[in-house]
């Protein structure tokens, strides 16, 4: 009616708005009607939180290559089923293990005190127990300009600060190079242990675990071990009152024979072009000190939950939507690489591929790293996330999610719903991450924006590479 | 010069007034102006903060009769003549002494998970290990209801609730049931060990540990561990799916031979009336899990700032200002009997007696429980106090604080300086407490509103029994 209207001044003018009117709305009216109502029976569903409950509650701590991971991926399976997937099945890999072990450590001097830690991951076992003197340092740039053998018989303890804590997790990698290198120098100085500031911005008495970097296919030969917050500040104070610092400690953890991980995947059959993939997804394994509720049981929920709701849409979207519960992800990205090794020759027909891991508070931005074109569609979609409180944001994806790079690396498009990760590094990798952190509505939030965008996407012919 | 101005209205009326006023203004000019000099000083001052930040970075952790506790009393005497008390002393007394030793506790069915937990006070060792089914109580009054040898081979689990957060800490006497009585009823039935969930109003896989109550001079024969609200959560949700619950547990905790240990004793001495003690303090020991900043070295801090501050004043207020840091509060209140009993005969003495020990939030409320001359003494204070966001409370006044209990039961008088305590159970007894949950604005605002309060009550002449 309103065109008609429009009609009288000239058919040329009317002819070019509805070209530029098409160039601009790729959505039609029936797939936003359809989008609307997804985001409305998400936020009104308890799915996605049946789902994290599940999964850490039946499950329970899940490390890459444990018995627990496999539970998992078996859940994974049947889950996938009860939802009404169309194609659920395991692809599985073979990976290192690395076993945590018991811990004690302990202040020795200036007295007796526990000091609450981890091992990190990779880390090397203390065999008889360490008792020894601490040398401190300020920071890892202080660390790292250590003499060779300058710390023979020593414990090294690298200092730091608390991350500060920011909505988009900035500061994460700055502050993760003392847990990621930091023993690469204190072996340069021959230091028996590494004690590290935990890399988290809480101030609670939890350490934050995490992967080491290897060192050209070499793993630290010496234990690496993370304190909580509060006990390095303790351990600064002591310092700066020149006490001298002695540490025991003995750590059990080591590496163990090659085992079996899986990336479990769940695919709804696209309707019209089902050999082109929009693929999403999380990781099933967790850390072992929490229950890897935020990190990443909320990522498998959000998107296996999205799915769902499209999966009980009258008709499958155009294209096929995957959902990927990656395994081993906290040990390296296992599970991407095996996928992406997988799937190497048909990653050409993966139309876009994102990832849930950055905890469980609501999604604030949409970002995309696609074509010109596909970038017209993702303003639109971001207009229909607009009362999700979702702003439009530019093109910083940094590979789509963890799981994403290795196959961002080899060319498929990527975009990321950004979550608010202001409390993330609270509770990433300790464990205090558990179910109760989770707020359902937040969660439900989540799952509303990637039912949305993924059938947005899904159902749409534009091309995103 | 304002009274002649009033002698014209008639003499009668003039001094009528005046004895009214005298009444009720029973603080002369000069003291209120000294009190709000105090309160000025005290919110200006870093002194607190530097006392509580000097005792649990240089002592530590401090349990009750440890050989950290006794450096804990030498670095009270050195406190105190450093901060220019006129005596200062230690009083000794003997105490048993419960050891924690290591523990470890895991579930073991339906999968291995480990759990966050810590042994109660008073727990036995369970000698080789007990790895047993666990049978549900969702709460204290379920467990006892118990039978005779109804849990004979198993591990009782006696769930319940988190505290809800109040400012009052209202809640915790009846949470604390179950930690206080629970071994009783388990024992009655025979049951091999007992976990509680903690008491605690935060969600934070910290366990929250506390002393057990003697049954009739007898302490538990079993294990009892209280495991963190966000452990417990997840043994009723396993729970609630029918799922078989089974624990495994060893902890080395049990009672040792008798040791030392003391309260110090502060005194200011007081000009006129040297024999009239004002009696405040806190408790010098605290559970060893944590490092006992805001239980209770917020407390000795408190107080002892406040008195030091009233130190600096030209002339020592008329009565004497005693600050004791308690020994063994938390083990039994230990420290607090072996004053009253040890200062029986001069407890008449004792003007009135009030201790700081419910964390290091703001004051919010002046009780008192004296007689009614003192009563209008207490709501003068109270108006000098109000700046602070201090109100008048009534005379709900539960002896006074935890040590103050057995000389109030002797007749001392007693009023409170209530703290705000709403996230006083968030930390209660965990590891989590250290020095960065300290404000140290929060903390000048104690000793201030301590400070005017003491020096008040110290330079009055009015009765408070």
């Amino acid at each position: 009616m309103h065109v008609l209207k429009y009609l009288s001044a000239g058919v040329a003018m009317t002819l070019f708005s509805a070209q530029l009117l098409a160039a601009q709305t790729p959505i039609t009216n029936s797939q936003k009607q359809t989008a609307n109502q997804l985001i409305e029976t998400a936020l009104d569903s308890d799915l996605g939180y049946d789902i994290v409950e599940s999964l850490t509650t039946e499950i329970g701590p899940r490390l890459g290559g444990s018995e627990a991971e496999k539970r998992a991926r078996d859940w994974g399976v049947e889950l996938g089923k009860e939802l009404g997937f169309d194609k659920v099945s395991i692809e599985e890999f073979t990976m290192p293990f690395w076993d945590r072990g018991q811990l004690h450590i302990s202040l020795t001097s200036p007295y007796q005190q526990d000091l609450y830690g981890s091992a990190l991951g990779g880390s090397a076992p203390s065999k008889k127990g360490i008792n020894a003197d601490v040398v401190y340092f300020r920071d890892i740039h202080a660390l790292a300009e250590v003499k060779a053998g300058a710390l023979k018989g020593k414990i090294a303890f690298v200092d730091g600060d608390a991350m500060v804590k920011s909505q988009t997790g900035a500061g994460y990698s700055q502050a993760n190079m003392r847990r990621r290198v930091g023993w690469q120098h204190a072996e340069r100085g021959e230091a028996s242990a590494l004690v590290v500031r935990s890399v988290g911005s809480d101030s609670h008495r939890f350490p934050h675990t995490g992967m080491m970097s290897k060192n050209e296919d070499k793993w630290a030969k010496i234990p690496v071990i993370a304190i909580s917050n509060p006990d390095a500040d303790h351990l600064r104070r002591l310092h700066n009152l020149d006490k001298p610092l002695s540490i025991s400690l003995h750590s059990e953890s080591k590496w163990k024979s090659d085992v079996s991980s899986g990336n479990v995947i769940l695919d709804l059959v696209g309707s019209e072009k089902p050999e082109e993939i929009v693929l999403i997804g999380g990781h099933l394994d967790s850390w072992d000190l929490g229950t890897g509720a935020v990190d990443d049981g909320a990522g498998v929920a959000i998107t296996t939950a999205a799915a769902a709701l499209i999966a009980k849409l009258p008709k499958r979207p155009k294209r096929t939507i995957r959902v990927v519960m990656f395994g081993a992800e906290e040990v390296g990205l296992l599970g991407a690489f095996a996928y992406a090794k997988q799937h190497e020759a048909n990653l050409k027909n993966h139309v876009v591929a994102t990832e849930s891991d950055f905890g469980a508070q609501t999604i604030w931005q949409l970002v995309s790293n696609v074509n010109p074109e596909a970038t017209v569609l993702m303003d639109e979609i971001a207009k229909i996330l607009s009362p999700l409180g979702i702003v439009r944001g530019g093109s910083d994806v940094p590979g789509g999610g963890p799981d994403i790079i290795p196959m961002a690396r080899m060319g498929v498009p990527t975009i990321r719903l950004n979550q608010n990760g202001r409390d993330y590094f609270d509770l990433h990798h300790t464990p205090d991450d558990t179910l109760d952190k989770i707020d359902p509505d937040e969660l439900a939030q989540n799952i509303a924006a990637y039912a949305a965008t993924i059938y947005l996407i899904a159902d749409s012919d534009v091309k995103l590479k």
